[in-house]
């Protein structure tokens, strides 16, 4: 018998975000796995450090920061290998995932490397997209309208492309690009009606309107834009 | 002093997937609100129901079941009368909201009716668009794929407009539209990418290909349509 591999949203920040069965999973669980940035801290980990009880192996992988796709898959690999041996010999793996771990996390990767040879049980969290709407005050989508999700890397004729044709668009990863996003939505005449999310529901969060967004963003950095939310029945 | 207005998203349907913030709330409300859909019981209700203690004061909502603004509009106007009353003697509401209370939510019709009177905070819950995924195993968006959320009961022309541009698709409230979206995939050619989820995460869960979904769907079903989405980094 091997063990089962769990895929674990830890949701946007606040810890009090976790759902009651993944607070139970990290909990019960002897060995977690998640990855961290270029080796540093584990924004995963720090959201679910409460529950993680004293003695619980864990399994960091060292995701490094860089468009090279390379380099990141080599840490997918060897973090999922290292997951593998445990399974094999008949133990559950939690992996903790910031969000939800099929809405842009990183899980999606290991569950790819590792779906054909055990069981994966994948656990849904709340989402920034969600989390950093509620913090703004601002309903994403209401009744028959449409919702758009565009990643802040996109070419910016692109960004302007899907914007211009969107009802509510969120944009996710805004960090470095920000400037760009900006100019995007400048020139389509939207900035009145753009918010500037970042580190939802954490006590450091920041809502402002985007005209008064700073220079620079953080990755974790949203920009709602809900120009077609009508929020009255 | 006057209480707060709580909108509390409880998830798609486990009771496990409400988080911890919004069990705490429950748990400690006097007087809890939510939406009946034509006077039968209320999903949100029933997701919640093991954390609601014996005593607690309840309004309902009788949303009716029609495509008419007016009828939902005066469902909505008597609930927020009634919710005003309680958080005008000092006394704190919870509205317990399936899903999300901002993402297609029917609490943005009574934070619209409220929220300039009193104070109003919203948490963050899990919605049915992550929830479905991970029920079928597929990721919605990974790196810098777009993700387009449609409500089934948009007009075919558009549906066919919308999904044909697109990456990562995901048809929210299928329901009585069912053939239409279907008659629409078929046409794209992309019903070998289709995927049906019904009451996810809910004991009577149904997750199906397309080509094998039945006749008539509920309300909470969903098709997802992940042809952008590759999980393998």
């Amino acid at each position: 018998m091997t063990g089962t591999l769990y895929g674990i949203g830890v949701g946007p920040g606040d810890p009090e975000l976790i759902t009651l069965k993944a607070a139970r999973l990290i909990e019960g669980a002897t060995t977690i796995a998640y990855p961290t940035l270029a080796g540093g801290d584990s924004f995963a980990r720090a959201i679910a450090a409460d529950l993680i009880r004293p003695g619980t192996t864990e399994i960091r992988m060292d995701v490094p920061m860089t468009t090279a796709r390379a380099p990141a898959q080599a840490a997918y690999d060897a973090g999922a290998a290292q997951i593998a041996e445990v399974l094999a010999r008949g133990e559950d793996v939690v992996c903790l995932c910031e969000g939800d771990p099929f809405f842009y996390g990183s899980f999606m990767y290991l569950n790819a490397r590792l779906v054909d040879r055990f069981a994966v049980e994948v656990i849904p969290g709340v989402t920034s997209l969600t989390a950093c709407a509620t913090r703004a005050r601002q309903p994403l989508a209401a009744r028959n309208e449409r919702l758009t999700v565009l990643p802040g890397p996109l070419p910016e004729a692109e960004l302007r492309a899907r914007i211009e044709g969107a009802e509510s668009v969120v944009i996710m990863k805004v960090g470095r690009h920000l400037p760009k996003i900006r100019g995007v939505i400048d020139a389509l005449g939207l900035t009145d009606q753009a918010t500037y999310v970042e580190r939802a529901t954490l006590p450091q969060e920041v809502v402002l309107p985007l005209a008064d967004a700073p220079q620079t963003a953080p990755y974790f950095s949203i920009i709602l834009l809900t120009k077609g939310a009508d929020p009255w029945l």
